[in-house]
């Protein structure tokens, strides 16, 4: 057995309140993942930690998420069985076994899912993701900024459903036909992404992702729990800027082509009085506008929290009449570059916008 | 080498012909394939037909097809080394070699695709597929009325894509996901059905439908050539049924879903003067009414030939003003059961009618 440490539950419980937050109002919730921890937890599966560093470079690791719209998510519960089985039948394609696993994005359930596949194999969890938070397409990636191999795929679905995506010429090609099969299971789906070496791994993954979830749920877990703001644990933690505070007063949302859309509009409250804040969200809150000028965009981390909770409030849960306040959390370097930003920057997602970072 | 017969241009010619009437509209036109074949004949390859009796049980047999909505088959052609391609991934995906080739369906282009593969693999193709004709879906063939294996199923297509349909939990499933690939990759995809063992092609297969298209091309081609009527000598040599003969005077089609849909209307002449036939299709014909009484459907084989060439004429290329004779042809005694209705049938198509044989 590996010497890695291994994660508490406690520690499990912070990823989930963290990964949350870095989900940017995407990926998912990751309560139905961390209900599945506990019960893994319970039977005596245990989960550990692998430093990026510690991957030998020819190591192979999966790379695995819940692929879909996440309002689905909340109704089709996932089995933590199923990722364990989308791992297992990438290795019966490569005809190689996996040394470790680690999440393609951080950010919501999907910060969680390995742990979930991680418990069923025995294998650690690396300590980093691709995206740092969360994205609604497969080729917003560092890997894919760093131009691995997008294929192949595996996807499974609770009826026994498994597909393959052998080879594609492009990360857009291996989006949409991993999405189509996707959206005919029922736009929710487990997946094991292109495989990584240890090499590509410590390369082009983003390093430490796991431990600054678990760090910043922590943060706003002590605060609640000693009657401080958690927000401003949040913004002290991660060096995060405040943007908005407000209520809700009209959402629409709409669930398409296996993603969740729409917009959410925000009425000032406190010093933003007589202000309005408008959010455009893919599964993931995409760009910002206060009074009419857009503020705040992807990469940025645009993370949407319950004003007195401090917890992130997902696209999907988003709701009429909610005190929220609008923070920005610093986006990885890999991001930030030219090739970065044309993969995950504001016309990525259809917005003529340049780039124009909060922290610039 | 194997000293199966070697199959003569002559005699692939005469499958073209044949394998188009057997199309009952729909598998796409063969010409292109042929086309292919001349050239692969040219650079020097040969393909041998192996009766199905020689398999022996446990060889392994790819089961071929392209896939897709004929209308696009149309504008774009088919490379031979796709349908190879398709096969080896197959191979690769089982990790075992394949004895020999079939096609999924003998009507239509798919008759002459397990040659493409053959001629570039220098395996045989046997005497035998799953329909006796074309039908539009994955769960149309025998293999499904035997409760065979719906999967796996590889798909490739000229980009370099590469898809596996690894595991379903029904045939209907495996035509949902497999459908959704093909329809992202433009309506037109080489796949590599599920493999067969040599016991299952001989209990399951319909035999000898490569030799049927041949005779039946060659019996088109002589009378052509003769300058005797060829719809007599097709009704002839399968022992067909006349059904009527008009013009066709309107006809709507709709490519939908990965699918040719869509109503033919006729005239009548000679005999069927002050007589109306029409004819609905996906892909192939399924239904056909005179006079607004059904008289004909599926599983029999409903074939609009060419009133003077005698040639089949497709679903995608029936156009206002030909002059075409309707016949009907009979069905392979697997899809006559209850059961074999269940999968092929009227209702199967849509159509709440329960099936009565033209030669009943």
């Amino acid at each position: 057995m590996d010497d890695f440490p291994e994660l508490s539950l406690d520690d499990i419980e912070a990823l989930a309140v963290g990964a949350w937050v870095l989900g940017t109002g995407g990926g998912g919730s990751p309560y139905l993942g961390l209900l599945n921890m506990r019960r893994l937890y319970a039977e005596g599966h245990r989960v550990r930690l692998m430093p990026p560093g510690a991957l030998a470079d020819d190591d192979m690791v999966a790379v695995v998420s819940n692929m879909g719209a996440p309002l689905v998510g909340q109704e089709r519960l996932s089995d933590s069985r199923n990722m364990a089985r989308a791992v297992t039948l990438m290795e019966d394609h490569l005809g190689r076994g996996f040394r470790a696993i680690m999440s393609v994005e951080i950010g919501g359930n999907n910060g969680v899912q390995p742990l979930l596949a991680a418990a069923h194999l025995g294998k650690p969890v690396v300590d980093a993701d691709a995206m740092g938070r969360a994205y609604p397409e497969a080729q917003m990636t560092s890997f894919a900024v760093g131009d691995l191999q997008p294929w192949p795929l595996t996807l499974v679905d609770p009826r026994g459903i498994e597909g393959i995506v052998a080879k594609v010429p492009s990360w857009k090609w291996m989006e949409r036909l991993s999405r189509k099969m996707c959206v005919e299971v029922g736009s929710i789906a487990a997946t094991c992404k292109a495989p990584r070496t240890g090499a590509e791994v410590k390369r082009w993954g983003i390093p430490h992702t796991t431990t600054q979830a678990i760090r910043l749920g922590r943060a706003i877990r002590t605060a609640q729990r000693e009657h401080r703001d958690p927000i401003a644990a949040i913004l002290e933690t991660e060096d995060g800027k405040l943007l908005f505070r407000g209520k809700v007063t009209d959402i629409t949302r709409r669930t398409t082509e296996g993603f969740l859309r729409g917009r959410a509009v925000l009425e000032g409250l406190d010093g933003w009085r007589g202000s309005g804040f408008e959010l455009a969200f893919q599964n993931e809150f995409a760009v910002g506008w206060m009074d009419g000028e857009p503020v705040v965009m992807t990469p940025d981390l645009i993370c949407v929290l319950d004003s007195v909770s401090g917890e992130a409030i997902g696209t999907e849960t988003l709701r009429y009449g909610q005190r929220v306040t609008v923070v920005a959390l610093r986006a990885p370097p890999v991001f930030l570059t030219p090739r970065g930003l044309d993969f995950v920057g504001p016309r990525a997602f259809g917005y003529d916008l340049d780039f124009r970072s909060v922290f610039a």
